[in-house]
Formats: C-alpha cells, sequence, structure tokens
C-alpha cells in the first residue's frame, strides 16, 4: 500500500465545494499527492441549503464531511483558511502555515455583496454557509415566538413582516419557502397572532424575477409566488437596510426580519493573485481553465470568469462541476506533456421550486420550458441523485415524503442562544391573552 | 370552538422537559387555561443528547417543537426567561414581563454544577442543551483537525487526549461514544495522526462508575469501557481544570478537551422561592409535589427532592415524566375541592449504553439485571418508544440502523465558526505529511 512520493507531483485544490471535491475526486487514483484545503469541515450541496434555513431539511442532510467523501490514499484533507496566494514562490499561504504546490486549483466559491454597503450585513443575512442558514432558521422562527410575545399590533406586525431582498432563484426559493412555512406549517401554533397575517415581500431591483430564466417562467413564477401570499415588487431598488426595515425609493417598509438573496462576489482570495478580475471579482481564465500567465495555476467553479458563445457561463453547481472534472483531465494532461483542452459547459438546464408543486425549469438550451408539478418532480428527482451520499439521499427523501404528506416541518430548531434580540416587555399586559375581554378578572 | 375562560383557573407550567410537557399533555383537555414557559422553542429528549455530541444523531431527531406537542386550544406556549416567583403575588416575574398564575408547576430541571469551580465551566463544558451538545461535537471534531495539522507530536498526542470527568450514566456513555467515534468511524480518516492513537480518560471520585446500579453492572461496564480503549479511572479526585488539561491529584494530564459529566445542580430559579432547599438547590417538596407552605405551588422532575422508602427519588426522565402526570392529576383534584394525592415513585429500571451491543440495565427493582446484547437491545427499543413524534422515531431508527452496519456517522459537522481556537502554525512544516522522508525534494 505504501506507495513512494518522491516523483508525484503536488496538486493542492483550496475549496470543496464542487468544483473542488469533484477535481479531488477524479485525481483520487492519479500519480499525484493532492491536498484539499477548505475552511469548514463538510462538503455542502448548497442548492437545498434555503431547506435548512426555512426548517424543512437538517444541516446534516446536505452536508458529507470532506475527508469521508475524499478518503483516497493519495489525498490529505485540510481544515485551514487560505489567506493569499504567492505565486511566485508558488505557496498557498494558509492560517495552519504554507503549502507549497507544484499545481494549484482555485475552487474557492463566491461570498455575498452587499453592493458596497457591507453594513447591510447584520440586518440581512445571506445564505452560503450552514452557519448562515442556522442563523436565518434562527431570526425567521425567533420573529413569531417574539410576536408571540410582543402586544403593540403595529410591532407585532414589523415582526410578522419578512423581506427578501434579490429575486434570483435563492431569493425566489426563500420567499416561496417562508410562505409554506407561515401559510400552512405554523398556522395553527399560536394563540395570541395569526401567523396568516405574516407579510412575506420578494423585492428585486430588475423588472422580472428570475432574470436568467425566459420571460414566460419569471411571470409563471411570480404567479405562483403571489398564489402563495408573496408580495412581489419588481423594479425596486433597495437604497437602506436597517435593523427595523428596509428603504425602497421613498417607501420604508417596517421589518425586524430581512434576508439577503442578491449580490455575490468572488472569494476575495482571488485579489492576492495580481491578475486581472472582472467586476464580481472573478479570474478572467483562459478557456483551458488556467490564469492567464501562470500555468500551473487553475481557477474554476464561481471563481472563474468565462465566456462561451457571448454568453458568461453561470455560477451555478452543474458549471462547477463540469469545471472541476476539467480541470483533473488537463492536469493529467499537463503532466503527460499533452497541450491543455479547453473547457466547454454543457448546460443541461436549470431549476428554480416556489413550494409544493411548484416549480420553474428550462432544459436543453431552453427548447424544453417546465412549470407546475412537471418542474417540481424533476427538481426533486435531480437534487436527490446529485446529494453527496447514500444517507443523504435517503434522509433527504424521507423528510421530502414526510413534509410532502403532514406539512409539517419539525427542524424547527432555535440554536445559538435564543434571547438576547427578542424586545424585553416589561408591562404585565405582555403575557395577557389576545382579547383583553377574555382575562379572568383578578 | 370558542370556549369562555372567564372562569377558568391560570396553570403556569416554567419548563417543557418530561415533567413539564406531560403535566400539560395531562392537562390539555381540563377546564383550565394552561400557560408554558421555556427557554427554548423546543422540547429535548435528553437521554440521547449525548448522541448528538458524538455525531451519531442530528439536533432535530430528538427534538420537537414544543408549540406542535402542545397544540391544544387551552395551551399558550412561551418562548420566556423565567428569573424569579413572586408567590406573595402569585407572578412568574419572566423576560417577557410578569405572568400572573393561580396555580404554578416549576419543573425547570438541573443544570451543571462544577463543585464550586464556575471557573472550570468554560474548558469542561456540560450536556444539558442542544447548545451544549453542538460545542462538545464541535470541540471533539475540531481537536483532530488541530491534531492534523500540528506536527509536534507531544501537542499532537495533547489535541487526541479526552477526558470526560464523572462517571455516571452522562460520562459513561459520552465516554463510550468517543471510543467508538476514534477507534472505528474515524480510523481511516487522516493522513498525519492514527486516531486510534487517541486516548479517552474517563474519571470518577467514587471508587466505582455508575455508582447508583449493582456493583456487578459497575464492574461490567469498566470492563466494557476499557474493552474499547477508555481509560477508567476511579477514585480519582479532580482539583483542577484548565485550557491545556486536568489536575487529579499529582497527576497532571495534558488534554485540549475536558467534558463535563459530573454535578448537577437545581435550576437557580428555585432560591427565588424562599423555601428550604437541599444540597444540590433542589426543592423539599411534599409528598403531594406542593411546595410546604404554598398549596398553589407544585415543583417537579429534577428541582424537586422527594424521599420514598428512605431513598431519594432519582433526577431521571421516568420520575420527571410521572411527577408531571402526578402533578396534573392533583390540580384536577384540587380544582374539584378533593384532597391531593402523594406521589408515589415507580421504578421501572434503567439502562447506560457503553457502545454497540454493550448495555447495562437494571428493571423491576434490581430483580433484573441486564447487560450486553440483552441490554443494549431493550435500551435502544424503550427509547424510540419514548422519544416524541412518529418522525423522531423513524429517524433514529434509520440513523442507527445506518450506523450500526456502516460505523460511520455523518452528523460530523463543525458549526458555529472553526477557526479561532486552532493553534496558529506558521513553519512550513506545519504542512508536510506525516513522515519527512517521504517529502519530494524541492
Amino acid at each position: 500500500m505504501k506507495r513512494s512520493m518522491e516523483q508525484e507531483p503536488r496538486v493542492v485544490i483550496v475549496g470543496a465545494g464542487f468544483g473542488g471535491l469533484l477535481a479531488a475526486r477524479a485525481l483520487s487514483r492519479a500519480p499525484v499527492q493532492v491536498t484539499v484545503v477548505d475552511r469548514y469541515n463538510h462538503h455542502l450541496f448548497q442548492p437545498l441549503l434555503y431547506q435548512v434555513a426555512t426548517s424543512v431539511l437538517s444541516p446534516a442532510d446536505i452536508t458529507a464531511p470532506i475527508r469521508t467523501v475524499l478518503r483516497s490514499p493519495n489525498t490529505t484533507v485540510l481544515l485551514a483558511e487560505a489567506r493569499s496566494i504567492d505565486a511566485a514562490r508558488k505557496v498557498v499561504v494558509c492560517d495552519a502555515g504554507e503549502l507549497p504546490y507544484d499545481l494549484l486549483v482555485l475552487a474557492t466559491g463566491a461570498t455575498h455583496s452587499y453592493f458596497g454597503h457591507p453594513e447591510w450585513a447584520e440586518h440581512a443575512p445571506g445564505l452560503k454557509t450552514i452557519d448562515d442558514a442556522l442563523e436565518i432558521r434562527r431570526r425567521v422562527l425567533l420573529a413569531f415566538e417574539a410576536a408571540e410575545r410582543e402586544q403593540d399590533p403595529a410591532r407585532q406586525q414589523e415582526w410578522l413582516t419578512f423581506v427578501v431582498i434579490g429575486g434570483g432563484a435563492t431569493g425566489v426559493e426563500l420567499a416561496g419557502a417562508l410562505a409554506d412555512l407561515t401559510h400552512i406549517t405554523l398556522r395553527k401554533e399560536f394563540r395570541r397572532i395569526d401567523p396568516t397575517r405574516a407579510r412575506i415581500l420578494l423585492v428585486e431591483g430588475l423588472p422580472r424575477v428570475l432574470t436568467q430564466y425566459p420571460e414566460p417562467l419569471s411571470a409563471r413564477t411570480q404567479r405562483d409566488l403571489a398564489e402563495r401570499g408573496v408580495e412581489v415588487h419588481t423594479g425596486a431598488m433597495v437604497t437602506g437596510v436597517d435593523a427595523t426595515g428596509v428603504q425602497i425609493g421613498n417607501t420604508r417598509i417596517q421589518a425586524h426580519t430581512v434576508l439577503w438573496g442578491a449580490g455575490v462576489a468572488a472569494s476575495p482570495l482571488m485579489r492576492s493573485l495580481g491578475v486581472p478580475l472582472d467586476k464580481a471579482g472573478r479570474v478572467k481564465v483562459e478557456p483551458t481553465l488556467t490564469v492567464p500567465g501562470h500555468e500551473d495555476l487553475f481557477v474554476i467553479g464561481d471563481v472563474a470568469s468565462i465566456q462561451q458563445e457571448g454568453r458568461p457561463v453561470p455560477g451555478v453547481a452543474p458549471a462547477a462541476m463540469q469545471m472541476g472534472k476539467h480541470v483533473a483531465k488537463n492536469i493529467l494532461r499537463r503532466l503527460r506533456g499533452q497541450s491543455l483542452l479547453p473547457f466547454r459547459y454543457n448546460d443541461r438546464g436549470s431549476f428554480a421550486v416556489i413550494g409544493r408543486g411548484a416549480a420553474v425549469g428550462v432544459t436543453l438550451r431552453e427548447k424544453l420550458k417546465l412549470s407546475g408539478w412537471p418542474a417540481y418532480l424533476a427538481w426533486a428527482g435531480i437534487h436527490v441523485f446529485f446529494l453527496i451520499g447514500f444517507r443523504n439521499r435517503v434522509s433527504v427523501m424521507l423528510e421530502w415524503t414526510y413534509y410532502f404528506f403532514t406539512r409539517r416541518r419539525e427542524v424547527r430548531l432555535i440554536t445559538g442562544g435564543v434571547h438576547h434580540e427578542l424586545p424585553p416587555i416589561s408591562s404585565s399586559a405582555a403575557v395577557a391573552p389576545r382579547s383583553q375581554q377574555e382575562l379572568p378578572a383578578h
């Protein structure tokens, strides 16, 4: 079993998302020494993250320990944060020390972008990591608890107002799932508030939601969302976000829970490369996925900017997975002295889900458009198929089946401290039943 | 459906653990207005909490939203923290305001006690809440990641040393589960460390573990633990706990991960009652579960101190459940003007589990002693049966079946920030493979 590593080139992969994980897997039997570096110990199936944020799934259902997925003897997994790349010395500078490489793959993914307003971040958390999803879940569930404690109707309504900023797939899916949570799952669980009175607003600056989809599907999505009780505001630019609401032009919306699904930016690690970046901070890579002027440096996934037939390859999971496999192939060609092949994105389609029986999808270069039940079922099947690990597939299928029939969401945990954000209510009226007339004389 | 509440007495239940939950359920059709107050939004099945701490189960598997369990129209659930009881004015003072009651049930359970050393708490977390379990899971999983980053063998061993303080059921179960995690599940997942080299110490001040069990079962437990690689130290008093280890008399054990399963104390809320408490801070209740001198005030579960046949009723889940049902019965008797009945604890037995196929149990007043597979299977069946909710029963059974056959634990998530505790390693040797000879010349 012991293999000599004297001659084996060191391939370092930073990031174990879809791109990094598939690159590492494709190299698991190759004559290279692979080191995978990630800030987290788990791979995350990001397309279902909104279901963790809205209490449908548990974090463990959509994650897998990176060490378990990458158990090949030629692969070392390191929990560490890459801070910068020193391309001249060929080292990755991590919090754990310096990591020398012969070939480097950067697959660190995207983070939130608040359009030059970093101060919005604390009031409007985005959704990229498990910790993000748990924070959103905590805020959403706490808002209902706070409303139940609150006696002032205006302040109660502030707690029951949820604003989702950004009408892309993340925003649409979050808003749809929030609507089902409040209007169906929680309907009968409170005594002093009526959760169906909750307002859910989806705010998009462009004229329609899901702009990457054909126009009829955007219209269908807006209709499906409206039917579920989501107020869709398109052409609405957010100009301010603070602790008690959002400003949209001249309109002020009082809301304690604001969620961010709008801007993404490439991981800031890219800036340390000193190469041209696009507006979103992504590296403009060669068709072979190498960085111009750095033959030993590959960039893939959401941090890579690449055009195909005049259109940018989108920052979606299938593109990252295909790039991961391609970069592994090109690394092996490089080691064999062969020329590198250009990457070609094969767009098999994409889906966005609104709720039970409601989704939209385009496949085969928009030849096939789906909506309603067919889109929903296709979406569910594809997502279970692409989940990592047998346990997760079974677990997600069972959770969905249970939810599908009962509409109950049992993953309604508030963790991470519960109280510091709730308003201290000092009058004894605070704990009286909804109608004062019902109070027994005492 | 609308019911007049003019005449209905207000029953306030503080705490939705086993005692509070069963009391509220038993009152769900009674002509009373029930208000249940809890700091958390979920009921927790504490006997399986150690499996969340050791990556076998997800938090959602052993919790249920209190609102979902207590959906009766006469019941209001309030997320709030009770700060004190004003028995003269008959109000519970909460962070959410004051809550008047006609009859009060206190079921706030136990917290950790560090034997007069509160400064040990940050270095040796205990296991009472989901947040506690996630913190322990985080520390345990991070320790292996830190060891994999560490190059110095002595410091590596410090990261791979786990000390569990307290040889009661919690300590035994934690130590056994840690042993299986390190010696079986993680065995092949690291490249630079050998997880089977991890030391797991169980430290108990008394001469044997599980002192509430007959002596032969303690001996069997110590043998089963030793077979799994746990070093059991009995008669060993811990005299110091700090960030890098524990002091046991003259012996210093260097360890980064120390877990606390030793002392428990009643919730501090009891002190506000101004009635006699026992050494552990519990209220010495009448046989009817009322507080002496307070006919309208009941105390149940881990905060109640009660003797039966010269022995204290133990602070275990079945006792709390029986008290919860009994207190509901006595409340109804009080409302009908009947005399209150004394509580009788029916000891159906108890179990402690060490690992797959290894457990001990006593049933029927120690007439029947079990160990090994029979105890393990009985333990598993009983715990699934008493879980709250169909979903949780199915989910736990499936997780156990999966783990039983694969020995894999997929709930190996590090959440809540990952890095600030890991040692910053600045030399480039930090990221070299295990053996320096294997390093490619560069």
